[in-house]
């Protein structure tokens, strides 16, 4: 049966033991959007152009925040990234009828002992979230979903892919 | 029509100005969920108990992140937090057909010049991230949806609530 | 005669007691540059429209670092900021025989006891290193210069400009 | 033609992928320094003695900043440094002329896969700036001038010295 | 019955609601001692002079790290330090028997809701940590002693003195 | 002569050079304890089991600690920990006389090219402060004691272990 690997027998909490593990080289793509109004996302395409940067602002923070996830999770052990992108995708509402929203897009990778998920899935978060910051004056109700794990790469585990 | 305050006239990125508002009792209360498999969510709930307590190391990890949300955050105010509380609700495969969740309720109160939604954000944030980093050895595919804020007190806005 | 303020009488280092001072409101702007080869200027210029940001980057940065005085200098006091703004100037070759450069200018205030020209020199000195990281690898010769206040109001020395 | 490497084709900011790029031993030297009033360098030196000590508080405070690049500079890859000297020089007036200022020089190794120019750079600013803080109640209108590299070694552009 | 004010009435952490609680002036007194070899203490002592000064960095290391408390203590709140002194007292071998030591003595004080003991405990802490780091190489059966609150002002408890 | 290594021969304070030694698998074990009156370490004893868990939150302190000792040692290499464990042991008044406390011990382990005695001493002293911050309004007279290293393995030094 599977158990979580964080806790021992007694169920105490650790940094699980990653010693005996090889330097692979790892790779994670995590996803997640923020849906606004069509207003809202309206002024942030706006600003891709000239002015009011608001998606250049949020893809620094979410690089910063890969760097910074072993500081904020408590059982996260600190690598070395070696690569950080992060790329958003609008999503009009001139589109299938789905709702107007930012789709943020992180890839992080390492060569190290274990895996770089949590790093990907930080960056996602504090993009969003910095997205969130920036237009909450004009839209307080934003959501941020569907922040997830897509793809990841080396360890044990080889390599994963969600399905469709 | 509204704009985004976060930048100047020349669309440049700021600090925002709050020199000139009054401080005031604000408080604001953000909630999240993760989605997750049935048996995921059942070896949450086993530890509730007496070990592997996932809950109450998310919780702390949220609480902290609450912290250092203007660390993360490029354009937030650093503000003195008199509050943090972190609640967390099992939504179990019993109900009414909805899926296996957890959901973080996080409330944050400060006296200042401005709101600490932002802050109440970051520790749902942080706190459901450590949820996954913990479970991710037996459910990859959890993800982390709904974030959103529920309330907000003080300020010139006054008092906001989700709708229903 | 004048002494240093942050050592007491054995010539201890200390965080100066600002315990009776008033709150008063404050700030400081500072200004710092850097100076690089003309081609390497164009292409930041280049950045300001469509892409390649470098400016805008280094704007973020600065505003940040603003905020990370405190834990970088080891006798400063933290301060809750009210404000940041960072600005770019660019001087290019065209005019007086003056090198090319990127001038910083920041200013930040507070309301608080003690004063913020270390929150603004900091960030003018972030900002710029940003420009210099970004632009290493076609420039590896720039140089930071003439980092320094420009203006201080507010506290017990009141208003204070730099001469001409 | 040379572009800059922190953005992809789009122009978007990206930590550079170095996942590639051999380990191999890295040095940088860096320097800058600050220029002052005689009567504000007359009480360093004094407190180079027995009390005090604003060059040993600096040292440390350019030491620490070295470690803190990766935090600062937003596009940064996080390094494992394996030396950091920092050194001060006075220059006084009895020279040739020159004004009154203190110099300080930085050298930063590491075993990696890119360099530690950053750090050199962040150490000698956040050095100068704790010297411009222990000073500034005597002397405010100090300038830090003339920060820079000096030399290089490692990695695929080899062994790099300043002209004179 | 006394309870501890960190959980709610389900057990669960929480960061405790100051929002009620007056600003008053807050002052805490806390002291700690490192054991060691008295030879190591002797290095120490030589080094007060012209060189070598441990107790220069670790006073440096302790008031920073007094700001850092709410960042490594999970519920602590976030204060703004108006004043942290740190001071060395050296215990050597020609006394009453008493074992050689560095005794490390740390006031803060704020201006705030709630008190600044945990600052001063986490200061001394910090304080002898680096004492420990610097000597290690010669002596690395020193051990952290006496670590505890001496004098707390402020707030509804008051004035409080440990006895003797 | 034994010299202190973190400093050269001027006596100025420098991050020691690593960079030639190899990488070898460390391992440090630290311990200490907090000392308490029964009726603290009862309501500790209470929380161990349903609620109020003081042990579970000092425990990811004291990991998260760990990981940031070289942001707060001063001269201290960052390092890649790839374990931290984190135990306590409860001393109550049956036995044989000694006084109410609990004693925390602390693992670090990493593969590297210095030790991390400092990783596990930090650990130990922050999961004890979180002990103190969380039951200090029942007793704020509790003292931390005893924090020291008890083994270490690796590196030229070898396999040290204190003496009984």
């Amino acid at each position: 049966m599977s158990t979580l690997t964080h806790f021992n027998r007694a169920g105490e909490a650790r940094m699980v033991d990653i010693g005996t593990k090889p330097d692979t080289e790892r790779l994670a793509l995590a996803e997640g959007r923020i849906r606004m109004q069509p207003q809202t996302l309206h002024q942030i395409q706006q600003g891709d152009h000239a002015k009011g940067d608001v998606l250049g602002i949020a893809r620094i923070a979410g690089i910063m925040g890969a760097k910074r996830t072993a500081d904020l999770v408590p059982l996260c052990h600190p690598l070395a990234l070696t690569k950080v992108d992060c790329d958003f995708e609008i999503i009009d509402e001139t589109g299938s009828g789905s709702e107007p929203a930012v789709i943020c897009r992180v890839t992080v990778a390492t060569s190290g002992r274990t895996g770089v998920e949590m790093e990907a899935l930080c960056a996602v978060q504090i993009a969003l979230l910095t997205i969130y910051d920036m237009c909450k004056a004009v839209d307080r109700g934003m959501i941020i979903d569907a922040v997830r794990l897509l793809e990841k790469r080396g360890g044990r585990s080889g390599h994963w892919v969600r399905d469709a």
